[in-house]
């Protein structure tokens, strides 16, 4: 067991403090890494601030986790010390089941340990990234491609994920249009990942405020939403919309920029339920899907693509007690395009 | 030009008459069939009865037609007299745009001209199946195999091409478990397909009274939904569930009976919207999604299917006197499963 220097949440929604917390001594499967930088994803202020129900405090967030391998279990085969590498949602689950076979961690059967507020295997609560370290089983453990800084590497082990994983599974590529609706921390990367992908890529926003930035990220073409007619106009058009978008919108009216065919995917978590027509989706044999994070395979096949690619998140780097501030950006929606804490200065 | 016997609505919701149609004189790629078979679609009774929108009367329905090449125009190439053929819900399209090269004439970009009741590429409209002869442009005839009877044939062409679409586009297949939620004329196709395709197959219907012929029919599952907590009992169960209900379902219910990644497929089209949770539904990484027919190459592809499996559908042939009583049957749901009008009594 170890003490380590880490920022948590005393309470829900109180501003961070820094303090120790133990990390487990390694096991023969773990690795403990040396965390250089962590992303603030708004699930975590979602979990601070207990909108997603209540919380065990004090909370270490963050699941955006990039540093350096410095010790191993001696069973540990994947890794070795000194290896660039990340860590995203989940840190343990039973790696048995159907589901774990299958790549998809996220749906154990048993448990799906959580990277913080969640019961490890072992009965304590986790706690996360915005700390100095981390013991994790290697399993949950990902490499991280030389071409990609460690900071610019951490929002990819969520928000790319996030975005890659859906773009994927229905098939964004070549002669294939893709709208990303929202161009925060997710919809920037599902713009880089789609544009990388070979996809016509299209940005909607509800202004014009972002549309210089969203062709600089890759976009050719983009929907000011706030504008009279502007989705009616691109109606049919798109084989994926990628809606990272939290709040509740009017989801129809994306739904029928669909083609036939088309899916409308969601990776955001809105309060009021989705409602769609039946004529639209069972006319347009269209698809309204939900995604949520990806598996660990596939984890790392996107930090291999985006270093192939040479694409990362474009990041903030902010110091441990600019991490409130940061908080309050990104429920805004000022951050371009998402913040990393420096955990040295933690 | 040739005039032929039909039966046909003289008005909206009005009893059927026996009268006489026009058919066109041949085109060079036309096919002239002699019509031995029409099943009855439930969209033939919305039609008819204004359901789904006005109509132009008289009007003779029936688009799951089931005859012989009786007469090719100069250019066919593809059918011969004699050569046993079916018409399915379309008769022609503009042969051009991406969806028809993409084999989805359902969505042609120019006009996808429907079996009847629709405006024809010369401006005429269209009248179906419910007739002794039908002229259709070649590309949208397609061969029955031997080992498939006309009058059971008949009905693939709509209820066998709109649940085999989905089950193959969603992977139906050895080692997925697969609900069909309704036990009707798609349903019982749904069940047959389903299993043919090698999947485990559950039905799904309100009591108890189907669960036999749902066993015959290749179901190794019942679920009899309104019993307290049948659903919830087998929540994240399925890979696929078909609902083939038009009626109003708490369609969150059944989307929760999916697996994580799993598909809640609709081809019926319900008066009220689809609601369902985003927690669920981004959650569980699920789909909820559309079906609408199936292109001409695939409904060939089904047919094939079916006689390779040595599976059609179960029938129940009338006369043309029939008819009226036979829509009432379908729309109680007292049918097993499809009927199939006797063209030969018109």
């Amino acid at each position: 067991m170890t003490v380590v220097r880490a920022l948590a949440a005393p309470a829900a929604s109180a501003p961070f403090e820094t303090t120790t917390i133990e990390r487990r001594a390694l096991r023969d499967n773990d690795i403990r890494i040396d965390i250089k930088f962590a992303g603030i994803c708004h699930s975590d202020i979602h979990t601070i601030r207990e909108e997603w129900g209540p919380q065990t405090f004090p909370l270490v967030p963050g699941h955006e986790i990039a540093g350096v391998v410095a010790e191993v279990g001696s069973a540990v085969t994947r890794h070795q010390v000194g290896d660039r590498v990340g860590v995203g949602c989940m840190v343990d689950s039973c790696g048995e089941c159907d589901f774990c076979k299958d790549g998809q961690e996220n749906y154990c059967s048993t448990q799906t340990v959580w990277t913080y507020g969640s019961p490890d295997i072992d009965g304590t609560i986790t706690q996360g990234g915005y700390s100095q370290e981390v013991v994790v089983a290697e399993r949950f453990v990902v490499r991280i491609p030389e071409g990609i800084e460690l900071d610019e590497a951490a929002p990819l082990l969520c928000a790319g994920i996030t975005t890659y994983n859906p773009l994927r599974r229905f098939g964004a590529g070549p002669g294939t249009k893709v709208a990303v609706v929202g161009l925060g921390g997710l919809g920037h990367m599902g713009v880089k990942i789609a544009a990388a992908m070979g996809a016509e890529v299209t940005v909607m926003s509800r202004s014009r405020a972002k549309e210089q930035d969203a062709r600089e990220l890759g976009a050719t073409g983009y929907v000011a939403t706030g504008e009279e007619g502007a989705l009616e106009a691109v109606a049919g058009t798109y084989d994926i919309v990628l809606n990272t978008v939290s709040a509740d919108l009017p989801l129809q009216d994306y739904l029928d920029t669909t083609r036939p065919h088309g899916a409308l995917v969601n990776v955001g978590l809105p309060t009021s339920d989705y409602t769609v027509s039946p004529w639209s989706l069972v006319g347009g044999s269209r698809i309204v899907a939900g995604s949520n994070i990806g598996g660990i395979a596939l984890t790392q096949e996107m930090l291999d693509f985006c270093a192939e690619h040479r694409i990362a998140s474009t990041i903030e780097t902010i110091g441990a007690d600019e991490v409130d501030a940061a908080y309050d950006r990104v429920v805004d929606g000022t951050v371009h395009y998402r913040v990393v804490i420096d955990t040295a200065t933690i």
